[in-house]
């Protein structure tokens, strides 16, 4: 292991608010940060251009894109041609990708191994959530050990941490804790079907939601609406 | 739930003796078998077109691949530049991939959801193993754990079962079982670096296992060996 391997960490960011933040505090938690998107076939490429742009004015030390083809296996309505919807329903909504933070862990774990790093962020957030499964707490405890089983380093007794600094805050918080870090918002594109400079929809959940956290927090909202 | 869901099954084909094993097994019990290949980026092509023709050849009614650029994190003989041993060593080998099981299980996992399947195969082995982690009983056990908070399926009471037919058998068991069901195994290519037309090199740690296992079964080895 080299000496520093205990500060390295594998940030996964989408390009959105929520992993922006992650990625701040990260940061200011002293880890060396190598920040990881996957490209699953999202509607828009705006997202990934996103990530980026706020690995790189974050102060991330790497950014990496890993492609996986979700497209293939289908099922969402954000990689399939199902219509994203602009009022939510009930239960989990059609937005969701199946096994989508399973899938994106595995990748950042493999990463972190790869790296020798033994902690991992990513901005799941168990309240202004939609109601995905693998948003929740137990979710995240589950992985850590199936992380410990998986892996080399898990075999020779080492532990690797799943970081979810946003998992009990609501947006607004969310927001507040990232203007404190520094975070310019109006580089993240959280919106499930921006256009291609990035511009929101402002109907989507995602918009409403990310919408309603400025509003609560008292800030001005810089998202950039088509 | 479509009536025959609980028949349904997603089977991980890698192209290699043990998942064409595998399938025939999940055949022979009766299930609809869905069968995924993932593209990680694997040294040569030759291991995914003998996944398509076992999948064709054994039943299966469908077969997708999906891909996943893995050489964007590298860290392995599989994908990188690493040189394939011929003598194996103490300990997890270089052709280890980080995360790759936990990754094609989550990538199993996804598909199921989207066919509403709640059985999943794996070819995994815990004898003749190589030493990887991601092959060991504890794993899958975990995986399950993981998959049930992971899901819709699973937060709306249902449980995905990982089935790993061969995970207690020896090379030479699997050959056999394999020969009862009707495998042609001269279709099948566990190579490490075969050649264009799915040719084995006779020499890596996989042809070893291989060949072994057939004297082992006492059962002509129809691989094409360079």
């Amino acid at each position: 292991m080299s000496p520093s391997a205990d500060r390295l960490a594998v940030v996964l960011l989408s390009g959105g608010l929520d992993s922006a933040t992650v990625l701040a505090e990260a940061v200011s938690r002293g880890f060396v940060c190598h920040t990881l998107a996957v490209d699953y076939g999202q509607r828009h490429r705006a997202e990934l251009d996103a990530a980026m742009r706020v690995s790189r004015e974050l102060g991330a030390v790497s950014h990496k894109v890993v492609q996986v083809d979700l497209r293939a296996i289908g099922g969402s309505a954000l990689t399939d041609d199902i219509e994203v919807p602009v009022v939510p329903g009930a239960g989990i909504p059609v937005t969701y990708v199946p096994a989508r933070n399973t899938l994106m862990l595995s990748l950042a774990l493999g990463y972190a191994e790869v790296l020798d790093a033994r902690d991992l962020f990513i901005g799941v957030n168990a309240v202004d959530y939609s109601g995905y499964p693998d948003c929740r707490p137990a979710f995240i405890s589950a992985f850590e050990s199936l992380a410990a089983l998986a892996t080399k380093v898990g075999v020779e007794g080492g532990r690797f941490e799943i970081h979810t600094p946003l998992i009990d805050l609501k947006k607004s918080e969310i927001v507040r804790r990232g203007t404190e870090l520094g975070v310019d918002y109006a580089l993240t594109v959280s919106c499930y079907q921006a256009d291609d400079q990035g511009r929101a929809c402002g109907r989507c959940e995602s918009c409403r939601l990310r919408r309603q956290g400025f509003i609560d927090a008292g800030l001005p909202d810089p998202t950039r609406y088509v």
